[in-house]
């Protein structure tokens, strides 16, 4: 299977470079008849377009996504769908020097020496603008979701810039759209601001933790044991550029509890079980337990500064490099669209996972309780 | 594929439950005339047997790895290799309460929700004895790298149990096999000794961070986008049980860092490029560097505990449950070896993949610096 | 994914050697809650197994399944089912001579070339013995058809052996299991036993045609447009041993007809569409049109014969080889069984496939007609 | 994986519909450094396009080729390349009695009972216009493998259309590309000529079956027992619009055979093993020997065709079809690029997957003999 695909039912193919005349992605084994259009994909990519504030880089790309296959009088065939999103602002010279000079903490080195040969300009395949096609292919997933999970929702938001943590306190989802930094904490939206605003006028960029939560996913998703629930979400958000760290539910943080305090108790509720806690993120075994699926990953710094790092050309020169181009001075910040977007495609895809080998209607479980 | 599967020309595919008759591993696309017998094997899994010390599980099992098939005369012939291990020290009568009552922060209910069966006995599938057969591959996978990479070093050590972290400035690798919880740092593996000795007797658990460290992996291994070699360290980590959050490098911490002190530098070296620093993780855009990579994951505490918590039966009654049987205080000290074996699998089916696409020996670079 | 591994839902991995001490297959992806235990399987198993009559060879083997994992108080859990067939009539003495000598028409030169090492005794990995896991895991998915395709009936015969083609204006189902060649057609059962004693003795061996038949297969099961119905299933008979050919329903002779000819007529029948013939095997686009699906396949001579032939050693010498061993004089004979297992698993693969994808109960299609 | 994918590590997935406004085809896995454009593409295409002689659709389709990603400058850079084909000559009204009426013998009525949607436009997803992007896709596969197997030649040709086989005794390679059918018998191209005409006049179609060849092909690719080389190949040609039947060397002719006659004797010749005749088509045990890759495959007529056939329409009623578009009288002409392209795919993925596993130059063999 292609590295460049993901997913076993429902799978999704990213194509191609930063630079190049298009990108895209080829989405298969979406279900027959889903309502589809251009316009719907385009909402969730406007979302992530770059240039929308100052926090984000002035790149200014349309990300116009154009379907070109699978979809036929408004709804979907069960063919793969091609999205592709052209690239119009290709002002190259911005990235000559970078043909020749590494940047520190970039793919650069590693694509150079693996292949002996690389799209430099603004990174190639490694840009970020390959989450593009991810979030298209998110909103495929959702709309074959939006009947299949009626009452998913699934919200990402940013919990941490730098050491500026939000405060879990404060937290009011209706306000995750209403700052740049998508951030229900009104309060930490405030201090952001003031700290990335420095940040970038000094040409500096920082990392940042997204949390993205699925409510609505019913019991019974996943499979043991290498295509755990989890274990395809941490591979997916890990799979996003710049992501260091993935946790689920308690995460790092369930090391330092005892068993005790660790097991979410289990009480008989109305429709099913409920819990006391959710340190589990709403998976066990790697399989949902109906709670919210809660996720988490943390971002590193942009590595295209204005700050001056030395580092070598290919010739093994030894150099400064300054990166100008148009940069997001905090990636983490666009992440939160695509984090949705990969939740999106994994749960669409143990969605149809579980009915192809379970078989029964989504959301019932073969082991009854009570 | 099987979701009991991993890897794409190295693949292991596990099967067995905790209380059958057996256990294993099919592990094929290994390649022909590595030298292999049942004795390297057991050297592994050794490390990883129970009942070695007080602080992991009592129970009794010699987990002896039989090979089935693909391997002649000592070495191995390209053919799927059956590793199979008997499962001797079962004791039902131990876990006949859990085939009624879930365990809170456990498998229990997830696999009766989804399947409407399940081998109760001792976990089933979902038991960390899974994990013997995972060993049993990562030595597979070990003897085939000793000749392609013969100076990489896989090493896993514990770095933190519950609120206890081990301390870096103390790091002593030749500790790691002196003390019972694999840690380099001597002195905390004093405290954690009476730190855990006395949860043990409360019948409590506690949980803990592992780190696996590769050095001697050349760079270019890898692949974007989805086939990324953190994204397959990620998977592989995660699909462990009781892993909850996995990161690369500085992980979690890059997001508190900014650009410029995230950048590892480069400066030209007598072997190629040396780095200031490895926040990377030896991984650049899903590539290996050449430095080390850096992997930790958090293990949650042990669920099957003799703390009286409340749960649900399969009725639907709410009843309180204490685990008897013979559980480990803290997983997270046999999941050491299970981390590295992770670790070889993952790095081996990526040499194996890269010389598939790039051809060329392994650890010879296409694209030459200076 | 590994080369001894089919399926994309179901999956099955074989593994083992023709002397080793075991062979066997992970079964994995099975729907939960499938009756099943030993006895059934061997059913199947006992159709194939050699020794039962002078056409066959006369190494015995009792081919004695065990079902070591995946299935808990006589039902499937959903769980790898690893099928474990020891081996016990290891008479290698037969055997001695190939180590060196390469058999014409046989794996033995090609396994050498490629691999520098090969498990020589009866054939490693290249055995026919490989089969019976085939058989095996076959009837892992005749037990979960037998509930998801309740009309299901997959039946294969013989009709060719040599020159010799059955008569299908004599074919009567009710005669295959009357005869040691599996075959509906009386009279060629007659005219065959003669034809293969007589090449028995002479030390010879012959070809053969199968074809394999399944009714009661609904509209819609395959996928465009290289996971078609039809490639599957050429796939699956195409890596039986000695299998050179596979043909859907008109097969070869489809190239000899008009698109007059060639057009199944489509008529409104009380339960749906209708068809004045079935060239298409009923298939059509990859996809299956509720008419029987019709197979066949040619399996080649057994190249392990008494007959000299002119070979070469490893070391380059020009000789002869003569193979004594115990062989099948037409192993078309035994690959009937194996050709109805490969066609089950493709079937309930697609099964499973079809409701992950397209959701639904199995046999119910989207598209209504009339 | 996606159903509208191929190959373990040089991947090709296809996407698009006949009247949309694209088609194509994203190939993964391509090794770095391969010198491609595309013009070379387009060389490949013009073989396969259409309307160039009376005898192929009047359909004008100028199947310009555009790479869209993963070259650089010329070489490819080890990245998705995507391969875009726009659909120009789209007279729907040409389908328009289609949209309501099944075609016997086509995939119309298959798709609507599985997805209960369909692109009818031209055939949809299921028109042989999809082979232009396998046309596409097997340049990559030339252009990549020109380099790895230089002595490589893959030959692709007629031998049957209808009842007229053409005379092997007759062949002349040079031949091939002086006919409009694409046979080696200059003497049945002028039997086919006059039996072609009549048929296209009559509004009827016919059957074919081509042959394809590949020498230069070193011993050793392919692997056991799902993953051999025939298998792959039966699957990649079975996947064609309209095959309904694969052979591999002897083929079916190979049932007919006693084992003596079929067992290819071995001779040690200067540079490695040769063989007296070649029965297997340069396949052992799923492996090639070294000998020419001999594989045919049958391609049924047409089945959108002037004579009326009855069938039925979507509301059940019974009436007649007549389809008048503008098709192929023999679709078989046109599948012999198609059959080149799907054999140069699978011979490139298995020299990846071979260099993979067991490392090494290209046509280097491990076992030595002599």
């Amino acid at each position: 299977m292609s590295t460049n695909s993901f997913g076993r039912i429902f799978t999704v193919t990213t194509w191609g470079e930063s630079h190049g005349p298009a990108l895209g992605a080829v989405v298969d084994g979406c279900p027959p008849g889903v309502a589809l259009d251009e316009t719907m994909l385009q909402g969730w990519l406007d979302r992530r377009r770059p240039g929308q504030n100052r926090y984000t880089t002035q790149r200014q790309e349309p990300d116009r996504v154009e379907i070109l296959s699978g979809v036929f009088e408004g709804r979907s065939t069960g063919m793969p769908i091609q999205l592709l999103i052209r690239n119009t602002d290709q002002r190259s010279k911005d990235y000559s020097e970078i043909s020749d000079r590494f940047r520190p903490g970039h793919a650069d080195i590693t694509y150079w020496q693996k292949y002996g040969i690389r799209d430099y300009r603004g990174g190639g395949r490694s840009s970020a603008r390959e989450t593009a096609a991810r979030v298209a292919a998110g909103g495929v997933a959702r709309a074959a979701l939006a009947s299949l999970l009626p009452d998913l929702q699934i919200t990402g938001y940013m919990v941490q810039m730098g050491p500026h943590k939000a405060d879990r306190s404060r937290f009011d989802m209706a306000e995750i759209t209403r700052n740049p930094f998508w951030t229900p904490d009104a309060g930490a939206a405030e201090t952001w601001e003031g700290y990335l605003s420095q940040l970038r006028k000094s040409g500096n960029s920082v990392g940042a933790v997204v949390e993205v939560v699925a409510s609505g996913v019913p019991a019974g998703l996943g499979a043991p044991v290498y295509g755990k629930l989890d274990t395809d979400i941490a591979a997916a958000m890990m799979s996003i550029n710049a992501v260091k760290g993935v946790e689920i539910g308690a995460g790092f943080d369930a090391a330092m509890l005892t068993g005790e305090e660790n097991a979410d108790e289990i009480f008989m509720g109305r429709d099913g079980p409920e819990y006391s806690s959710n340190h589990a993120g709403g998976i066990l075994g790697g399989i949902s337990t109906g709670q919210q699926i809660v996720c988490r990953f943390a971002v590193k710094p942009t590595s295209s500064i204005l700050k001056p790092r030395r580092t070598i050309t290919r010739a093994g020169a030894q150099v400064e490099i300054v990166t100008r181009g148009r940069h997001d001075p905090c990636v983490g910040i666009r992440a939160v669209p695509v984090g949705e977007a990969m939740m999106a495609c994994v749960l669409l895809d143990h969605v149809l996972l579980h009915r192809g080998q379970i078989g029964g209607n989504v959301g019932e479980t073969r082991g009854r309780i009570g």
